[in-house]
């Protein structure tokens, strides 16, 4: 008996809802502070109460309230990013320094962004250092896939053995995080061309937004770093649909081969826990759109539904252009 | 300036989230009793207080608790459905005697589903009868669209001036409740011929399942009868490619007209109000699937995306017919 949909939605989407239990949520919540920036009123990530113990933070620039279960970086309220930036990389840089965490072990140096209410841009942190504030993440995930007279078949990357986060697992046909400034079409086709070798044409031409996935990870082992950590996740969706003959290869060395498998093949690979977690998340989301799963055929499809668009606790950004 | 798609969005909705405000959601909810049945353990909806108060219910047969704010019918923990569904007909046919309620003089005289969790069928009540009680309505909604050299069009009604619940507004191609022993699939059918006039060959080879919209309504003065009674909803969501040489037709009375409209004219009839609340959920689920609306070009993507697949907070059916 293989895993169910819903099974691979709920490793994807494993933090409590306040609706299933009011009580056992609120009671889940003491094992966080919120973290807050001065001047700015919203939660912007939950820290888990080990981190905060742990992480040591320079005198005077931070605020913790233990009554209210707050941490606050206590930059001016009219502070700009590059201030806010400047204070968590100072923080950071002690805790790599001291080996405080595992997770900072795999440094990326890459700079994730934070936004306030309103999508408003707040500060940018180490990519592998947002678990530890539970800051929202976003990225892009596209499909590619052929539908022809041999039916609908779809790409399909395992990635590396050498990989630091989930090695040897399949994947998404592109997938990739959004740095600082980056907009989702660009993203989309900066990692076609890094992990799938689609030149930018073929991307641009082919490919059709499809919305978003949105959860609340909680990180387990197979993500490498320390589990519980909280990582709530936008990945910005979209279809790639290719003629037979466009065959996607690897570029850099994070995958290691591409597939190119039928929707049985890829439902029992889904079944049998060969993909990474939110790289599940995302094929259902595709097989919900294009007809494979349907009210008749997925016993939990409205509950997968809902849980896979799920409306984060924090502000997020709108990468709005217009 | 008209409305934009979270305006929209917001209209259909309507119920607070919790974690946007708890103090203000936990304040709200006082206005409502929870509907229960007795040896069921969840909430099935909520009642307006006003309501519980003008109800008359038969001694014995209901248990007010005015202190945990539950209204529990108290049919026998191992009654049948039909004993369940008839002391609710027996509740309701008092109210209609005595006219208690406005929204009961639109009785439609058909029967709509309640479920237990794990989408076990508890009763069946009249449709026009659940926003008394809060009760989850489940329904279809088909875009008929054509995709050509012409471009994206969508086929779109306009619903009759006589019908009691939004006259006179702009529909979707196809839309309509399911009943109790419904399924999604046929429901589409019957309602693609009773709606559109399209026959049956034609919907099964051209339709596409593409998964739900849910959200938490609030009742207008526009939907008729009392204000402000709930209405959370799950609309299973199907797209329908047409040939430009299908023309839908008004079939029953409830369609005036059909129109093929481009995106920019159902963007702008959507802007102008001019659609039934929901049907807007459904254009804007639509335009975020097939790339018209991206992170890019809707400034709230994000929080669009998350609304109109909310999780409700009652159990809901499958419909799985596996």
């Amino acid at each position: 008996m293989g895993k169910s949909n819903l099974d691979l939605v709920k490793e994807c989407d494993r933090f409590p809802y306040y609706a299933d239990d009011p009580a056992f949520y609120t009671a889940h919540m003491r094992n966080y502070h919120a973290f807050r920036v001065n001047g700015c009123d919203a939660n912007l990530g939950y820290m888990l109460n080990s981190v905060v113990k742990k992480l040591e933070l320079p005198e005077g620039s931070w605020a913790i309230d233990s009554t209210n279960q707050t941490v606050t970086l206590m930059t001016d309220r009219d502070a700009t990013p590059e201030q806010r930036s400047q204070l968590m990389a100072e923080t950071l840089a002690v805790a790599v320094k001291r080996d405080t965490f595992e997770i900072l072990r795999g440094w990326r140096n890459e700079k994730y962004p934070v936004y306030a209410p309103g999508g408003k841009f707040l500060l940018e942190v180490e990519r592998s250092a947002t678990p530890l504030f539970g800051f929202v993440s976003y990225g892009v995930h596209a499909t590619c896939y052929v539908n022809d007279d041999n039916g609908l078949r779809l790409w399909i990357p395992r990635r590396s053995k050498t990989k630091q986060t989930y090695p040897g697992m399949l994947d998404n046909s592109v997938a990739g995080g959004m740095s600082t400034d980056e907009h989702p079409g660009e993203c989309l086709v900066r990692e076609a061309m890094e992990e799938a070798s689609l030149p930018e044409d073929v991307v641009r031409k082919n490919s059709t937004a499809a919305g978003c996935v949105t959860y609340f990870y909680v990180r387990s082992a197979q993500a490498g770093g320390e589990t519980d950590l909280l990582q709530p996740e936008v990945e910005y969706i979209y279809d790639l649909k290719l003629s037979a003959d466009v065959v996607p290869k690897p570029c850099d060395s994070e995958v290691e081969q591409f597939y190119l498998m039928t929707v049985d093949e890829v439902q029992a690979a889904l079944a049998n826990g060969e993909f990474k977690p939110n790289c599940s998340v995302v094929l259902i989301d595709f097989f919900l759109r294009h007809g494979i799963l349907t009210p008749e055929n997925e016993p939990n499809f409205l509950d997968i539904i809902s849980r896979i668009h799920r409306r984060l606790e924090f502000p997020t950004a709108s990468h709005f252009e217009g």
